[in-house]
């Protein structure tokens, strides 16, 4: 049946209008003002934001870590995330060095199928470049659309990659239009600091920001700018959290490179004092890389506004404090790391960015749906509100104000980061093609009914420019 | 009577979607596919980009310099921006020291009034800022909707100013809503090396060029952008030639200042060697700033790209060959600086820019229209293609072959700058709010039909955000 | 009469070493250990430091300021001097617009004359470049032997320079062989916020400083070393405050410039609110530029080191609290620049920097005297401890420990800046050319016994390499 | 037998004056003009420069590499060092991992002894931070005075250490009072490149250049940079090639780290293109990090010349091109890497530099001797000429014209890398502790007259500043 979104103020990566939007078979076809509804359901936007849904690049759902899973599944994690006006993941593909591609992303078809209650994709995460990977790989991204590759510089001994293997996977991915994403820390060195802290008895939760200083970030940040250089490729820095890695991104882009950065809720609006809490709470605040001195936000927020920093993901990745984090209660290595931000993500973006006047209402679309879907091969499907493209919708009042909560989110876990926390807006309404998931904030969609996104290829079909390339690489 | 733009291909600085445009009393009022014409005029868009008409931020016209006035007036020169798909120009009011801004205003009001066939706006030179400047500013800045300031820092003793007009135009304009916008080039030792060359008998065009060297204009850039971050105020620079001041401009805005550049067609196109041309014919490559050697191109084209540089204005500026520039017949000061820009501003940067895979064609839009729009409070009336914005469109057939030649083009001055150079696509139908000035490149509007426009303040109802201000000032 | 400096640590800007130094005529003629003194005068330096006599390459005696006078002249004030180490000075010659430079520098030597008890030079200050002044000014520098210009970029309608003036005698010294000295502020935005504050009645001293912020020594000190990069000529930058000016300055070294700078003792030691003190004392501390946040001494301790800034100068201009800074009161512009800096110099800086770990021993002696004797053409004769070098020699105490106190100085000034500072070390005997001037902490000089020192051009004659020219200039 | 060394113009890294030097049981003792010989051997200077004798901080002598050992052992080495005005000299004792420090270094000792015509000392060389290695090398750095350890970042799988191994070694320096040597190339994609080169028949000599690109020593030098200043520790740069490197040392010496960084002749004066010299000449000019793009030469001119880099060493690790070079015929990875440098260090930064102006005569000093003396605990015994110290003295006449040439070398090995290149200046005659070891350019020392050198520790009292440490490090 068709649907008519009348009288909201739509609001693009580009553009702020009053108008009413037609959608038929699931996508947008009409857009205008006094539009008749005729066969159409009527969907009051009156008072109004209404934004493109919510593209989320960066989740863990259902992912094994440390010998536990996350506390979010699929099921429970994507109604969290429509709840939130988030109405696409992507989310990261563990491999296993020694079985296939292939075997990891059935696993992880298998999490998802039957469960997602909105659309998703997924990140390939890459730990070694062998000849089967390099048989396998250009047909995994081809295939199954997975047009993004995910290198870990920490984690020693678990995820980490050398940076042999992360120059071949830029090589690569240029060559198969992938973009390579990275989490950039040395892991080299945080081993050893964890593991002198913990032969020093220092177990507390602080210990895991202090074993990472925000150095090691910025140094790896730097060294895979380099590569990318190098390699004349293209890069997005997953959760980048402090100055020194903003810089290194900033540097990169000013020679040309392609060069793209991500930051999170989290680091925009928490700091590094919140590990130090009491009865063992600071657990609840362990991600990797760590929360950050507090002045660090605000040059967060300045580089989401000039450019340098392009996109917030959520880094859901969600442990209960009982049972889960609790499992580093006298070793802070074996706090699982992460924290519950797909519910959240967009409005804290909105009440913190856009009401406080850091980033403007456009850019506030574009950092958290737009981008995303332009980088990772899913624009114009989804990103935007225009005609053609899927009606993922999300009608958000501006004018609620509420706090959050973990006695009313809807994520499968027992705190949130961001208890008590002060918001003006909430998505009301949010729709994927065309079908109500959240209707006047009550879910009315269905798990299963998530669709699998084939991505296409990184670059010009997308919206991203691709410049000639500057060299022909090193040989 | 209405209008319906059917079957093109939609692109503003956000989008890329095929759709209908149906345009009723000058603004668009739906968007969809398969519109059905009803009462409308259709206009056949097929194979087409249908772009929001250009908004070119930076023209001269009617302008008198060094003892003679430019070429193009109001009227050629707005028929040339028309043809080659511009629907908006701001145009830079000239003040005279001891005379009222009023009145230099309604001068401007009447070199445009019964000639412009499209719309158009004025900035506001500021040569000093005295009492009755305090007072007159205001009211202009809010009665006459002139809400950007020009200062210039070069021009000794014509129109240059001191760093301390400079820095109280910054805190004015922070307090009263406008953009300041600077020529940034040391006008002091720049009038020393001209004096010394000609003393010297260095008197051919080029001398033009290595009297006014890129470390002057890096280095005025420099100072602006330090006034700017004391005086928590936004500045624009215009015509951003070199490495050297876009390393200023990264480095203000890494700072999280407000600062924002333009470049020009010339600068990335162009370069310093042009000015060797024999025959005098060096004198139609000058501008100030100058051209300068050929990698600074690359450096250009990679800001508008990261977003350093955010638009590209033509800095219009006609002087016959004949004549004109021949006035600098062995004494380059006095050839009148600039050039013929405004008629091929959109196609030399979509050909070299988008069909080159330098910006993206969402940018291309962005960077040619819709920035400029947000800037200088003119959006969303203009700028893009949205329900409830004017219908300036300009309708774009990317498949179109030609050469640049001041045979065809529309200027009405004797020499044409990329004379000879190839491009792809062309503006075939152009309207403003609604009504064809150009149709299948012909002209069809009329002298007169342009409006004045009353521009908004800067700031966040245009669509950029003005963060909360980081300091109180200095005091 | 011969003098053996018996069994001191001697130290160099290179060497640390024991031995007796044998002084006949006036020069150093021997070093060795266990000289026989013969028929030489005996003088025991067992543990002490033996330097070589310090060169403080910035004074103001005698100086019309502000409708006052310095309240040291060349008596009091190289008394003071010498007690404190320094047995050379370089004054500042101010000039008037329309005069003569010989008559200026008659002036200066007319106030020397008689007086001073140790060796002194000029350097003088150049406000235009006229075609007199181009004609005097390689006169001067030759037949004086002033081989150092001084640029203001502030005290605007005073002393301060247009940018043109400043390049016109960088080209100039580059040519005749001169070193370019800046005092680097932005005149023309102080003038207007120090109108600004007094107009909003902010009159006490810690005004001074808030209308003087670290950006515009910054940008004014980038902007010196942009024109000193253009004109291929040297430049010295003097009083460095602050991280601004230090980035600018090595900014312009990493590019292979010939850039050097100063800072001064108040900087190193004292911050910004010092100023604030009651009772009218911040007027003490009143230096332009002013004093700076605290964190910036870090910055200048380690360019010190770094060697990114070379030399400390006392910029030794004194005025009286009573009588002469309260000639401020109520206006903190009529605050007479400048404080007591010239005898607590050397002991300050050993105290804080090598006692304290920031300079080494060799460095210090090299900050302190031999750079200062290289860049302004007084070396090998000044500035070191050698063969043929004038025995201008300095034995320290480094195992006193005293308090610095304006009762116990010998300025003629009724306040200390660093009053009640801990100090170890000190200053026991000093000579100049061989003759005590300071005996065991007594003054034994003759007013008239310096000498006026005519020296040498800028550059390699002096152990300064002068780099083959990178290029012809700008034209 | 006391010596005295009459008449000549001696230089240190501070002084430049005339004079003689007398000499007696090795050490420098008399210093003086008209010195009466008495009943010392008067060796006449007139004419010549009389420098310290060079101390160089970098060689390979008797060291197996890539199956074969280089041409030069500690006699034919240390000989040509000497003819070349070096009289110290501290060689790379290699370790392997499972074998005890101090077995190392008795093979190192027993490759010296009886050989060393001048002194030396050794480094070592650090590749994994066990248990042992911790218990054992603080008693090595203290027993056999070897205050200084190398670490490698690149030679994957042969000398390769990993980043923690790095920071480990940096926290040990600090606390033993050691300085970190680093090999700064980007190990792990080296080996990538390599590997891919190989496998695509790229095998010339250019491709060992194509395959270490500036990009990876500039990635590495920042690397190395972070980690020192996370552990507050001291790092010296071995053989920095280009201008990404020393960027990164700028940057971290503008911080206040304690960075040093050296260079060598081939890099200051030959460039990449060598490599592609036919007949497999190219293999005679492979280092690695490999030559670069020629204009690099003049960035680390300036940066010898401003401070950021502050020692050249030799690097001397000769090959012949007959039957060793070879070794890379048809595979460019077996080529040994090194070239023959020891004896011409100081003669061609001589003739570059102090006689074209990039820097002077005593920065010569500092740079070919005195730094190194000071960084490595050999200061004031090595380095300088001043009373106290070893006599280890260069007469060099700078009148002398000649051609660098294998045929009149006294390198063991058949070619020279500067062949044919017309050099200023020749030292004449070299004493160690007093002793002739060249006399009128002929060999007059005694295989096994060198002395081992047990070294001081890293910091205060070899004139080094170590300021206070800014932090307690991370934990």
């Amino acid at each position: 049946m068709k649907k008519l979104i009348s009288n909201g103020m739509i609001v693009t990566a580009a553009d702020t209008y009053l108008g009413d939007i037609l959608i038929d078979n699931g996508v947008v076809v009409m857009i205008g003002t006094g539009l008749e509804a005729q066969d159409a359901e009527v969907v009051d936007a009156s008072g109004c934001y209404v934004f493109p849904g919510g593209v989320d690049p960066h989740t863990h759902l259902d992912m094994p870590f440390g010998g536990t899973v996350t506390a979010d599944d699929f099921e429970t994690g994507t109604k969290a995330a429509a709840f939130g006006g988030t109405t696409t993941i992507i989310d990261f593909c563990l491999t296993t060095k020694g079985e296939t591609l292939q075997k990891a992303v059935n696993t992880w078809h298998g999490k998802a199928r039957g469960k997602a209650v909105i659309d998703y994709g997924f990140h390939l995460m890459v730990s070694e470049v062998t000849e089967t990977v390099l048989t396998e790989l250009p047909r995994i991204i081809h295939e199954e659309g997975i047009s993004s590759l995910k290198v870990f510089m920490a984690y020693k001994n678990v995820l980490q990659a050398d940076d042999g293997t992360l120059y071949r996977t830029l090589l690569l991915a240029k060559e198969q239009g992938a973009l390579v994403m990275v989490h950039a820390e040395n892991g080299d060195v945080i081993d050893f600091l964890v593991n002198e802290a913990l032969a020093a008895g220092r177990t507390e939760p602080i210990y895991h920001a202090l074993t990472r200083p925000p150095e090691l970030e910025g140094e790896a940040t730097g060294r895979a700018v380099a590569l990318t250089g190098m390699a004349d490729s293209q890069l997005y820095v997953v959760h980048v959290t402090c100055a020194e890695a903003v810089r290194q991104i900033e540097a990169g882009r000013a020679k040309g490179l392609q060069i793209y950065g991500e930051t999170c809720p989290q680091y925009l609006n928490l700091d590094v004092s919140y590990l130090e809490k009491t009865n063992f709470e600071g657990a609840k605040y362990v991600w990797s890389p760590p929360l950050r001195e507090a002045w660090n936000q605000e040059v967060l927020w300045n580089a989401l506004r000039s450019g340098s920093l392009q996109t917030v993901g959520s880094d859901q990745c969600s442990f209960n404090f009982k049972g889960q984090k609790e499992l580093g209660l006298g070793d802070f290595s074996k706090i699982p790391n992460g924290g519950p931000m797909i519910e959240d993500r967009l409005s804290v973006l909105y009440s913190e960015g856009v009401e406080k006047g850091r980033i403007s209402l456009n850019q506030f679309v574009n950092i958290i749906s737009t981008t995303s879907a332009k980088l990772f091969g899913l624009f114009p499907q989804k990103g935007t509100i225009a005609i053609g493209s899927d009606a993922d919708i999300v009608i958000f009042d501006p004018s609620v104000r509420r706090k959050i909560s973990a006695e009313t989110h809807h994520m499968n876990v027992d705190y949130n980061a961001f208890e008590g926390m002060d918001i003006m807006g909430e998505p009301i309404t949010v729709l994927v093609r065309g079908e109500f998931v959240i209707r006047d904030k009550e879910f009315v969609g269905m798990p299963g009914s998530g669709h699998y996104l084939h991505r296409k290829k990184f670059g010009a079909t997308n919206g991203i420019a691709t410049k000639p390339s500057s060299s022909e690489g090193v040989l």
